[in-house]
């Protein structure tokens, strides 16, 4: 029996596992303010590398970045009444800009209250609808392709790292277009950006597709999603793309004359994803011995060990460990640079190897007096820990022949991932599932990770929508999305028994 | 006579000249949230080009990026007095949680009031010190080396976009050492590591020193300053760093086991750059006619301008020009792969010709349908804008001459703008001041643009100092810094007639 390097396991529990691995990989931690983390450096290096590999994406689609202010003031909330109803409950509130010493304490100045009050941004679609129709007056000014990375705030009862922090760090690209059929490609365009990011970089696979009417976005005409399936079987939305129509053009003022000289709205549309994906990263590729990353977006790739002993062989330990990084870093894997470390740290070798297990670096080499002498390197490879019989497999190999396979090998891991995870998401949706005792039993039982279940349905609105909601609400589910590459309808509605009009996938979520 | 791009130039009226540049070259404008801007995309360009060298030479120097919240609890500051007095007047303080309609208006929720109210971060001191206070036990934890990029907020009443903004961007490096002077050689390490990059990447020459005892960061044992001189001959602190000592290991408990077992205080420093070194960078190198920016910084350093006319042959000028770009975008300048763009907008080549030239882009190429028959490129330089006859310098050259000769004319566009602004510097400096009545006369008319003044002083400290703070104040003057390669002193202080200690820098300041 294996015994691993965390104190719980996945199946012992997956909430505890999932913080475990988070402590134990030094990825975030608490920051003793309310509902905000500190990313530490192994997880910021993840968020550096999913900045750099999507930021690539968003400027090859035409966007440039920009920087809009953290402040909103109230008044911007007020003129669009569906928005601010979606965020009301959950801002941060800025009301003083100064504060004094009182009875031996700091508080607010009373004399420096604002006039407005300004929220710190939850999503920004007020302030910059408010550029943009600085920026927009004719045809020939659209469309506006930008986009902005920066911290919001939304005041979450309940936080969880990466998951749902009070602020988080995230993207959010706003576009505004002279035709909604224009706007509404640049809706789907950036969701297939999101779908190949996640299975292409994060070795995720995930569910494109629409979110029913209660789950848009505030303000939104239509809501897309990426979904991708946890090891838990949870859903988790890790990226959407709106379609918002005229609502924020209105309550904005952003207009343009058209070619016919005429003042129309102006369609805009938004996307986002954020730090939350890395929480995604770790409950799809994380084992019981950590966490497993991509190499695609792991800050160091290969990590050397030198095994050094405090003796007189050290220095030569040093310089083999040195040289062959820098063979390495000559190499390229999917598409880059290889990213290669030397943890020289004054610490054990076996915490060392133990600590970048944990943290998941794809690949670990030791290399101790024994392999300078036979020119060998120890090597781990993080996706594949152990062999058959329980015991690390650390294969020694000849440096030479490491080096020569390295970056194929790299190229391998991020495979082996995505078809680890692709395997598990596809056995995880159940289909064919007509009746909603069925799906009751489903989830009121049976497995303790019962995954998504495909159900047909009428695509009920309004009121009717809200009694399914609350059907599925008693089972813990939600709708997930309705996948762009669901077959089509050919049943009766699950909730009504009406004729079906499409599929959708309903699970628990986080 | 020359018809220069902007409305207003230089020698009329430098404030507004800068306003200008910023306005015409699209950097960034105005928001409508008091004292916050919107960074556009070339301005935003410009930073991400700042950001991207920059982390490269911070990474390089050992340090490890993190993210810190952007909330800072009240009772943080109470604990390290001397740095909230320096900030106290000036932070944006949340007090709410969550907003409510009355009487048709959003209010902060009185039932959601904050029990202890959260400052918005000025910088991170404090947060950070509290982070390192859970990540230190023993000397084998030190040092800890981190930085973070961030959005900062202060409360300014008077702002200037870039120079001075509530809200702006800036990267914050934090770190702890086991020992004083550790300590102190990290701090000038970063400012080796600012000097460097200001001279080699923004092409802008500096003066770096130590701050005087009254123009420390509040809280520090020590401030050192980069410090650019603008074409007005004002100064601008284009960075700083700081040995802070123990003081906020104190207030936040940064201790260690030392190797001896003693529970031993750690030392730390900070470290900042911001968006403001963009305000250095129009005011070292735009001219007349807009922004120059030096190529290492420069979003895109060629820009390809076709010169369409709605005709027939706008397709094969299209081609042409974005095989230029194909070829341009193989070179590599200034140890990158060229960044050309080609500028297909439906505008006027004209327009987009001055667009380019008050943005700054290095080398701006247009290409009409003559060139495609007779394959040449119509090539301006920008920092070359004008023949001595006054007409715009565009030379029809050869284009595979032109792609052969590119990316060395990059490389000495960059030399040439670091050059003049180097001469100017060096002949802005004004040496050999003994009397306080020179000084005065200096400043009281004379030039424009008086430049800066080097004086001997004996370095006072307390009340002597802020009597000389305060004659040097009624001439609107202030002490920038002591060069690090300044002369010994060998004269009598200009303040008081005592020996001299050491010679600083005075100037008029942003």
């Amino acid at each position: 029996m294996i015994k691993h390097a965390l104190s719980v396991t996945r199946a012992d529990d997956f909430a505890r596992w999932y913080q475990t691995v988070i402590a134990e990989a030094d990825m975030a931690e608490e920051s003793g303010v309310r509902g905000c983390m500190v990313i530490r450096p192994w997880g910021y290096g993840i968020w550096e590398r999913i900045q750099r590999l999507l930021d690539d994406r968003i400027k090859a689609t035409g966007h440039e970045n920009c920087y809009f202010p953290l402040f909103i003031p109230l008044s911007y909330f007020e003129k669009e009444a569906e928005h601010v109803d979606g965020f009301a409950k959950e801002m941060a509130v800025v009301t003083h800009h100064r504060l004094i010493q009182q009875d031996g304490k700091l508080v607010p100045d009373p004399a420096a209250r604002l006039e407005e009050p300004l929220v710190v941004r939850p999503t920004s679609e007020t302030v910059i609808g408010a550029a943009f129709s600085r920026w927009v007056q004719s045809w020939r000014d659209l469309p506006v392709l930008i986009n902005q990375w920066a911290n919001v705030v939304r005041w979450e009862m309940r936080t969880r790292m990466f998951l749902r922090t009070a602020e988080f760090l995230w993207q959010e690209g706003h576009t505004a277009h002279a035709s909604e059929a224009e706007a509404r490609d640049e809706m789907l365009r950036m969701l297939e950006v999101y779908r190949s990011f996640a299975e292409d970089c994060l070795a995720m696979p995930v569910v494109a597709g629409e979110k029913p009417e209660n789950e848009r976005f505030p303000g939104a005409v239509a809501t897309y999603s990426i979904e991708a399936m946890m090891q838990d079987g949870k859903a988790l939305q890790a990226g959407t793309s709106h379609f918002l129509g005229t609502t924020f053009s209105t309550a904005q003022n952003i207009r343009f004359q058209n070619a016919e000289g005429e003042l129309e709205l102006a369609q805009t549309t938004s996307w986002g994803v954020s730090t939350r994906m890395i929480g995604g990263v770790i409950m799809v590729h994380g084992d019981d011995d950590g966490l497993r990353v991509p190499p695609a977006i792991a800050p160091w790739q290969i990590v050397i060990v030198p095994m050094l002993r405090d003796g007189p062989e050290d220095a030569a330990v040093m310089d083999y460990a040195r040289a062959l990084q820098g063979e390495l870093a000559k190499l390229s894997a999917l598409g880059e640079p290889v990213r290669a470390l030397v943890d020289g740290k004054a610490a054990k070798a076996q915490a060392k190897r133990w600590g970048w297990v944990k943290k998941g670096a794809p690949i670990i080499v030791e290399v101790g007096p024994r392999d300078v002498a036979g020119g060998n390197v120890a090597v781990i490879r993080r996706d594949r820990l152990y062999q058959d019989s329980g015991k690390l497999a650390s294969a020694i190999e000849p440096r030479d022949a490491f080096v020569g396979a390295a970056a194929a090998m790299l190229e391998n891991i991020q495979q082996a991932l995505h078809a680890d995870a692709r395997t598990r998401l596809d056995a995880g949706i159940r289909r064919g599932v007509t009746k909603f005792a069925e799906l009751e039993a489903h989830f009121a039982e049976g497995e303790r990770y019962p995954g998504w279940v495909e159900v047909q349905w009428s695509k009920p609105s309004g009121a009717a929508l809200d009694a399914v909601v609350e059907r599925l609400k008693a089972l813990k589910l939600t709708v997930r999305n309705v996948a762009q590459d669901a077959a089509p309808a050919d049943g009766a509605c699950i909730f009504t028994g009406e004729p079906a009009v499409e599929r959708i996938l309903v699970a628990r979520a986080y």
